[in-house]
């Protein structure tokens, strides 16, 4: 449109007005240019230790919306270099051993020590029945009210992919905001601990004393990852039972091959709830820290699990796109009848499959 | 070209002869039906049980040349129908454990049955040595001389998936040429026990007393996997030790969750050089087969076996031509430096490099 054209159209009544002055386009410029100066002085609040804005950029991550997305990776992207500066624990346990109690008590010990603390959860079950482990705040009174301690329930998704990859992104913030100790926590009941593993220094799992899961086959990898198992309501009568798995876990610790990390895993005892060998589980951390940096183990593993996160979404998005393709999607079950038919080998169904995308 | 002009270029000397007489065209319509009628030969060849005619069919399921597999994937296809039939066995045991004493003593067993028996062997080492589980014949003497019996050294190829494919298809072969019992023979060192049991319908363990690697964590896996564990050379002084060494796996085996099968694993103790013990071994397998055929977890197992081997070709295929994307090649390696100097988060990478293809 010609400038005369638009001269002209502007002094007649009930034609649309010029761009310059259209009230859409002025809403849509508006709104980039708050976006932009959100984004940065989110990222410059976060940079300042400011939980609300720390909370809004985790909001962000988490939302499902492209707009919220392209902020969140921008906010990341930029909170990128001052981040790596914590230590990263996994806790994991079955319900009932005692993990809020113990992460409270754990956490107020750090927090004496004047290190700030943030605790994030990965809940398997969260995407099912919409809870999440850490919603039920009230289970850590007194460490919510903590200014060193930020608290956000589990990060929800429809894959526990999606689920990790929000949650390795709040980590990332947190660490902006200059928290030194993050902790993930999750539920001992599945595949959950192994992606916590992935992104985390350090794995505590709590156990029971006598819960008749010692030796259980379906247990054994979670075993496997610990660095430290931690048994847990170590405390009146169960104290002696509490001594006797110590001693059978220890046992059983050292049938496993050496650990890469040139750590032997340790068992130890605690209560939570009486604050006792709580002291103790820090200083193994600490020590954990201390053996792994300088037998450089701790970087290579933050590298390992950045390499192992790029490949993952990459495979994990590949399969994905293929097996929602229309064409595979339509021709799939055709192949699979062919094969349980012996019409057609898995290998030359295979082959067919890929030739159609 | 008109048959007019046909004519008249052929009377003229020096010029090209028509396509009819033309001699490389015959040679192609000759080589062609050749090739069509040596493929339904050999098929015809194979289900009249002519071990001459299987073994040159494992050869060109086993060539790389392109016309070679094409031939194979219709001598497949072909034998496909009459495939299936067989019991197919798995074994696997560390060196020195005496896996080939053990399958001459077990095949002439079976072979005195009146059944017929085909050895295939997955040699994760044969890629690198060039030299194979089964290479040594000698080890098996009498066996080989048995016209009941088919032993056929291990596949080799680039990769164990490779490896796997060439084996189920050999498998395919051997079935289709009446073979009643096929043993796939691994040595348990790694990956290829996974493999194996993921193409065979019954697991068998070969162990020794005393050996030291009852508990050890890396052999845990392929515990799990055993139908039936067997501790070989349990004769003269071992026999004692053999003995307790049995209590001991059962044990074990015990604290594992219950198998899908609904078989509880056996531990059984054998002499192969003295036979003894091998009869009750083949028991096993037969009782192992009415079990799982009646609760018809054999045939669901093969198909999910099938199954298993269609998405597991593709993912693996999905992710070899990403990953050698000449576009990938090259970015690659940027990204990961990117993502080791905190310039971006693995997922961003991932994203990036999905995008370039």
């Amino acid at each position: 449109m010609s400038k005369e054209k638009k001269s002209a159209l502007r002094e007649k009544k009930g034609v649309s007005v010029s761009e310059i002055t259209n009230q859409s386009s002025i809403k849509t410029i508006k709104e980039k240019r708050r976006a932009e100066i959100n984004t940065s002085a989110l990222v410059t609040s976060i940079l300042n230790k400011d939980i609300t804005a720390l909370s809004r950029a985790i909001t962000l991550v988490e939302s499902k919306n492209p707009t919220h997305l392209k902020k969140a990776n921008k906010i990341i992207k930029a909170c990128l270099p001052h981040a790596n500066k914590s230590i990263r624990i996994g806790i994991t346990g079955v319900p009932g051993v005692g993990k809020s109690t113990f992460i409270e008590t754990f956490g107020k010990h750090i927090t004496s020590k004047g290190k700030r603390i943030a605790v994030l959860a990965i809940d398997p079950s969260s995407s099912l029945t919409k809870g999440s482990i850490l919603g039920d705040k009230t289970r850590m009174e007194d460490l919510v009210k903590d200014a060193n301690v930020f608290i956000r329930p589990s990060a929800s998704g429809d894959s526990l992919g999606g689920v990790a990859r929000k949650t390795r992104e709040a980590i990332i913030l947190c660490e902006a905001a200059g928290f030194d100790v993050i902790i993930i926590e999750t539920v001992g009941v599945g595949q959950s601990e192994t992606t916590v593993h992935s992104m985390v220094d350090f794995f505590l799992l709590l156990k029971l004393a006598g819960a008749g899961d010692e030796l259980q086959g379906i247990k054994r990898g979670i075993i496997e990852m610990a660095d430290v198992i931690a048994i847990n309501k170590a405390d009146g009568d169960n104290l002696k039972r509490a001594k006797v798995a110590k001693v059978e876990f220890n046992r059983a610790l050292h049938l496993y091959p050496e650990k890469l990390s040139g750590w032997q895993p340790k068992v130890t005892i605690c209560s939570a709830i009486n604050n006792e060998g709580i002291n103790s589980i820090w200083e193994l951390i600490l020590d954990y820290v201390t053996t792994t940096s300088k037998n450089n183990y701790f970087q290579e593993k933050r590298h390992e699990q950045n390499k192992f996160w790029l490949i993952q979404t990459i495979e994990e998005q590949l399969k994905f796109e293929f097996f929602n393709h229309s064409k595979i999607k339509k021709e799939l079950a055709n192949q699979l009848l062919l094969i349980e038919t012996n019409k057609k080998t898995p290998f030359a169904a295979a082959d067919y499959l890929l030739g159609l995308t």
